[in-house]
């Protein structure tokens, strides 16, 4: 990212796990195959790009590798809590292609309440519903504003 | 993406927008910034990739372009009903880099209440907190499994 660029969380994260083969890795590993070749198949990332991010998420301390068989070394991946905290993103892009994806919802989630999961966000200290108009947003960095830089 | 992996509304959605620069150029036209200069300047990605993103998030029904010159005509991007929509993704994507990336939050928000926004999900019939404890996924495509394909 150009070092002009506004300094940003979203921009910081996507640079972690900014690309789809990586967040769809996570998504395997949180529904529980946390082998290589399950990965693989279920994603369908090329072995090649799937090495790649496995490895860069591992160094970003998202994944961490534990060995389960020796000769051959064999590996299972298992989330950090930092790749568990992941979790809000996924469920945010499942929400948005569940309702704007031609298809059906292949994975549906019931709350232990009974009913389909309606998510909403709210603020944890008041409890209102926390909507774009209901926020005031402090822009920290120097130099830069919402519009962009001063 | 391999016509054998899990149908997925995440992968469906990261196949519009799992792409950092798209991202971002939706994070910044949700700013306010609309316009091709801004949007680079802001973001920092290249002028060749960012026509490209822009290009395909219109094609995906993410953006519109409005002309607001003539000779020569000039464009703003403008967010659809389905780019507004992608506000929880990337608010998501900031909470995470918020509590994981090294720096402080170049941007902070408040919520009407007065205090920092710290975001809850909540089950919007009941009103408890949905946290993946406390859903019961239903996987609805043929031969899926949570695990994998049965």
């Amino acid at each position: 990212m150009s070092s002009t660029a506004r300094p940003c969380s979203i921009a910081g994260a996507l640079q972690i796990v900014g690309e789809r083969w990586a967040l769809l890795a996570v998504r395997e590993i949180m529904f529980g195959n946390r082998r290589f070749d399950e990965i693989a198949r279920n994603t369908g990332a090329s072995r090649d790009i799937l090495t790649a991010r496995l490895r860069s998420l591992e160094t970003a301390g998202i994944l961490e590798r534990r060995r389960y068989h020796d000769r051959p070394a064999r590996y299972e991946y298992h989330l950090t809590e930092a790749g568990r905290d992941l979790a809000p993103v996924l469920h945010a892009l499942r929400d948005w292609g569940d309702h704007w994806l031609p298809d059906p919802p292949p994975v549906t989630a019931h709350h232990t309440c009974g009913h389909p999961l309606d998510p909403l966000t709210v603020c944890r200290h008041c409890g209102a519903e926390a909507t774009p108009e209901t926020l005031r947003l402090t822009v920290n960095a120097p130099g830069w504003t919402l519009k962009g830089p001063e």
